[in-house]
């Protein structure tokens, strides 16, 4: 690329977006992304390289040195620097770090670290407005003034004791609507709600969902505050959180995007492949078992798809809802209730089609009792099925394990297998075989 | 209840923050919720009202007079009013807004009232600070103060023409630091994102999020301001989109929760596994036509539930992160582009499972040509699943369907035939039957 060439793209570029600009990156190869990074205002730069997935922003990242990775650092809000330094090796990290300029933000960075990136200490930013309760009115809009060159977005404006204690919040309409002499000790508002910096992100996210926060302050045991958490990074953590949670019903651990290698995406869905396979022959095993009497009625054989299928599709079912009540936490009440709720469900479904199948059967077949024997199955599989299909996602949660992983193939596989017993257990009984 | 226990009650509920006082109503009977309505200040139940469910506030409101929530509506936000009229009842509706007092907010919610539910116009507010580009700074802060009184929170400041055209946005910091008497129209950010009123909900959140905006100027086709849109509302539309998608997935259609009742639950999740049914009765349908092959190979029939589940496995896989994908906007590329990397994938964990499954059958039953032929078939029902998984919500996509009907219930009875299908038929071209 000639000089020339260089100041037209960098006209070309400077108005975008950062959004826009990350988009560019994201389609150019990682050396001439790492070449755009550089030509550009890290202002600019330091922005869209939060945008981008975490892939790419590390193969990026690695076509930069240190001192021009800090250069972008430097510019970042300590939340978004915390992350990128996070995702880099060890001795990068060191190295980056030293190379930062500015001692307050190195400091702030380093602290940051050793915060545990899903808790609140890790979502939170330093950059805040925070007033002093002895101030008046004209100083805190002076010292605002200060404050805000290095804050993006207001949010709210926290008021501190001298020992930087959190003690309220102030409205800026309070504060455009007060005399200037009045002291701020005297219009702030002492409710506030607050996190610690050790309290996991879930319940965050959770806390600022109920009561509709666009921020929060975040305190350490001692009430001093350290940071603040914005709604656009939970934004961001939610939809993570229910595409994990999504993709898990379906079989696919990691977290992988349809973008991604094809390597990338067989270790994320090979193992749940196999546990499939494993149920398969499992289940092939069981029939096996019963073969004397199957070789007899092969009739029964044919509807052992649909079995399995209907004992998959109900587990599924309520794993599901149960798994996403225990997410939005609007799952009351003890799990004996809950099964028997889950027990009368399944029974009405498991009723009407098992008189559907009762009458296809009969009808196509002209065999009254395999079609007795097929369809009362089919009534107690789906009941079967309603019912693990409950109690194993609630038996995970408390037991501290994360009910998601309990969705989608497990629950299919072990369903099948308990399905096709129940089915040939039940066909022998009625049978009388 | 007698004088004295409703002081005592409504002193302990006073100081309760909005988000409790819903959860309190949610608990209790809904006449009992009526007379905490009307016990409490609407300042502080009309934000409770917001935060129930839809089906808990249909409830509590039948035990409503219109000029009881009328009374509500007087101190809600425009969105959050038009939400709740939009729930009642026609005849209710136009009782209610014609008990509204104030002329003004009666006007904006007839207005409002005429918007698409899903647009953005649907989900704005009429609540902003606006200031016209002519006024100075100190008359901007006189302004700023009236206006402050009806909203909430401030967001953003839109600055607008005389005719109330949106042209830019100040920002709190530069109205901070400009002197009093500097005009508007020179400290002003000429470029602002904005949306059309029609424009879909949808949309707007991908927008918001792209580029992390907080709240977004609504303008209509003149670009005369309209509302704006905060990122809470937006939060909410999120979540709602994918919990549906992820219901859709598991094979329950409407919006149910842990919760409701048990006709509720039927109702989404019946129709469902009716479609599971129909597919079981095909795939017995299909294996009575091979019976004569099938009677003299029984162990073929063993593993139709394992051939079936595996189809079943893959399709919900390649499936969901299709139309995560979609949802998300990074699915890039053509259709054709897409399915060879899907061919590629599937044949990879296809070969791997196929092998693994071919000694299995060769080890168990030690018949060479058994295990040649099922382990053939895995491999091609793998890839032909694959195939449609991706294809089918791809397909949809294009015509503009929502491609989350597809996965779950769907893709897994319609890989269950076909892969039954393939199965039988490579049986016998490779068994030579």
């Amino acid at each position: 690329v000639s000089v020339q060439d260089e100041v037209a793209l960098k006209e070309l570029l400077t108005d975008l977006h950062h959004a826009d600009i990350a988009e560019i990156l994201d389609e150019v190869d990682s050396d001439e992304a790492a070449y755009l990074v550089l030509l550009l205002d890290s202002e600019q730069t330091s922005e869209a390289l939060m945008e981008l997935d975490e892939d790419v922003r590390e193969k990026l990242l690695e076509n930069l040195t240190p001192a021009e990775i800090a250069d972008e650092v430097e510019e970042m809000d300590t939340d978004d620097a915390v992350d990128m330094i996070g995702e880099l090796d060890d001795d990068i990290q060191l190295a980056v770090i030293n190379q930062i300029e500015d001692e307050e933000h190195r400091a702030d960075i380093r602290e940051m670290l050793q915060y545990d990136e899903n808790s609140a200490g890790g979502l939170m930013a330093k950059e805040l407005i925070k007033v002093k309760e002895t101030w008046t009115v004209a100083g805190c809009v002076r010292e605002m003034r200060r404050q805000a060159e290095e804050v993006t977005r207001v949010h709210s404006i926290y008021v501190v004791t001298k020992e930087n204690e959190l003690i309220g919040r102030l409205s800026l309409k309070d504060l455009l609507t007060s005399d200037t002499r009045t002291k701020i000790s005297e219009i702030y508002i002492p409710k506030v709600d607050s996190v610690n910096v050790n309290d996991p992100a879930e319940d965050v996210a959770k806390l600022m969902q109920k009561y509709d926060l666009e921020a929060i302050p975040v305190v350490d045991d001692k009430r001093v505050l350290q940071g603040r958490i914005t709604i656009d990074d939970i934004v961001d953590f939610i939809k993570e959180e229910a595409e994990k949670d999504y993709q898990m019903a379906a079989g696919i651990s990691q977290d992988v995007e349809a973008d991604d290698s094809i390597l990338q995406l067989t270790r994320a869905r090979l193992p749940w492949l196999f546990l499939g396979l494993l149920g398969g022959v499992g289940a092939a095993a069981i029939m096996g078992g019963f073969e004397e009497v199957l070789n007899d009625h092969v009739i029964l054989l044919l509807f052992t798809p649909l079995i399995a299928a209907m004992a998959g599709n109900v587990g599924v079912q309520s794993s599901a809802i149960i798994v996403q009540g225990l997410a939005n936490d609007d799952v009351k009440g003890s799990i004996g209730n809950r099964l028997i709720k889950e027990m009368l469900l399944a029974m009405l479904n498991g009723a009407a089609l098992a008189i559907v199948l009762f009458f296809y059967v009969w009808i196509s077949e002209s065999a009254v009792d395999y079609a007795t024997s097929i369809s009362i199955s089919l009534f107690v599989v789906i009941i079967v099925a309603g019912i693990i299909g409950t109690f194993i996602p609630l038996f995970l949660h408390k037991r501290g394990i994360d009910p998601a992983i309990a969705t989608g193939p497990f629950i299919t596989t072990s369903n099948d297998i308990f399905g096709i017993l129940i089915y040939l257990y039940i066909a022998k009984l009625i049978l009388g075989i």
